[in-house]
């Protein structure tokens, strides 16, 4: 779905280097649900910070604690450098808005090696064999019609028919959504956009009941490997909702069926 | 096994308040693998300090980065906190040792309502019914015989006997271990415990094909409810190997069953 009002990611996640350590960034509106900026696209904005200050590009392990969301607009980061290494780097990032602490990341960062193989993955759930073609887009609105998810004229995100039922009032009550997701224009994906990737899906507890917003606390990115351009494979799905919380895991393959991303998010939920 | 040597977990992680978020603390000879501090135990340390600073007791979600692992003696934690709210608070912390960042911490934290009852776990693995004393010590070494590993003189760990294969070089091949944990002096598990308890077990790629040291790279922690006292049931499973990192899941349960924390790690392996 070309659309002209589309941004690359990495122009909306673009940021000017003011001082040693100091950048200065801009939320796009469009890069929200109901109006509140999307938590993977604010942890790859912190990370771009983080890893510039580095001498090693991609982030590995990666993770935000959500402290306030902020509004679209400008916002600050500060990178501080931990330790430079020799095949690791690590850095820690916050981003500000007006001066309050919004998003508190850490980030260990190292060189993916595009020769690498996967030596063993019987532990990782398996990718499906949907096609892309075969799923269908996610509507802009959540189900009830209460919330505009701008987020999704901007990415082209496509649930495999047997996850969709929650769009029509039919949860399967498995707590599990597969599908697909696109970049604006069909970009590549890099390691900075698949921490967006992981946390793009709907809560995955829309297929056990559906509630209003399901806000991030904390999230967790691990890239594992460099992706094949492409739209990426996602599963997400739910674990526990206990205690008005859920976590949820997520999964990332590229087109290939490359396992390149995986994460974990605790999110409040009123549910329970 | 009562242990005269065994001290307990309130004890070996106990801090001294030295100024606003500051403390110092001494890291044990005994809570290490062949001489290395325990990656859960380093990170239980660091966010009793970040807890200790802001209003909320326990912490729901935390995650450590390893920058570099200090030796067992003094160490000196700060801490910072980032928002003290009505129903969440977040700090972050950091360990040093002779002035250098040794792990970087985030914590949230919350008040964990001892009345939640889950709501929904159908996402999350089933905890097996093997008991506790069915269940066979893990030994003091690994199956090599070339690294000691002090900690299990001072907890309890059992493994399933299907999960023990590795200690006699019969690794299943599925990358998963199950088994208990019980502090020191049966000491009952509270949240900050609960962090260690998702960094106990061995590498679950030990069930994969034995190498030397698996060091953690990172390591998230959500701890979702308080615990009944008593030994917890641990799964440790090891999900995808590739370019010389794995990434490792957490599953434990108390005593009734309840599912109260979950982890994730990110390490470093020398196969593929």
């Amino acid at each position: 779905m070309p659309n002209d009002l589309q941004l690359p990611f990495r122009e909306v996640t673009a940021l000017i280097r003011v001082g040693e350590g100091r950048f200065t960034g801009d939320v796009h509106p469009s890069w929200t649900i109901g109006g509140k900026p999307n938590g993977g696209y604010l942890l790859a904005m912190t990370a771009a910070a983080a890893t510039a200050e580095i001498p090693h590009p991609h982030p590995i392990a990666a993770n935000a604690h959500y402290v306030r969301s902020p509004e679209p607009g400008p916002v600050e980061i500060v990178a501080e450098v931990l330790r430079a290494g020799r095949s690791a780097s690590q850095a820690r990032a916050r981003l500000l808005q007006d001066g309050h602490p919004c998003i508190e990341a850490v980030i260990t960062a190292s060189t993916l090696d595009p020769a690498a193989v996967p030596y063993w993955d019987e532990g990782a759930p398996t990718a499906g064999d949907v096609p892309f073609e075969a799923c269908v887009p996610l509507p802009g609105r959540t189900p009830d019609g209460s919330v505009t998810v701008a987020l999704m004229d901007q990415v082209d995100l496509r649930l495999e028919p047997a996850s969709a039922g929650f769009t029509a009032g039919a949860p399967t009550g498995h707590g599990e959504l597969r599908g697909w997701l696109a970049l604006p224009g069909d970009g590549a994906f890099d390691p900075l956009s698949l921490l967006f990737a992981v946390d793009a899906f709907p809560p995955a507890t829309f297929d056990v009941e559906f509630t209003g917003w399901v806000p991030t606390l904390e999230l967790t990115v691990y890239v594992r490997a460099l992706p094949a351009p492409g739209p990426v494979r996602v599963l997400q799905r739910a674990q526990l909702i206990d205690g008005q919380r859920v976590d949820e895991a997520c999964f990332v393959w590229d087109r290939t069926g490359r396992l390149v991303a995986q994460g974990t998010q605790l999110a409040g939920i009123r549910l329970g």
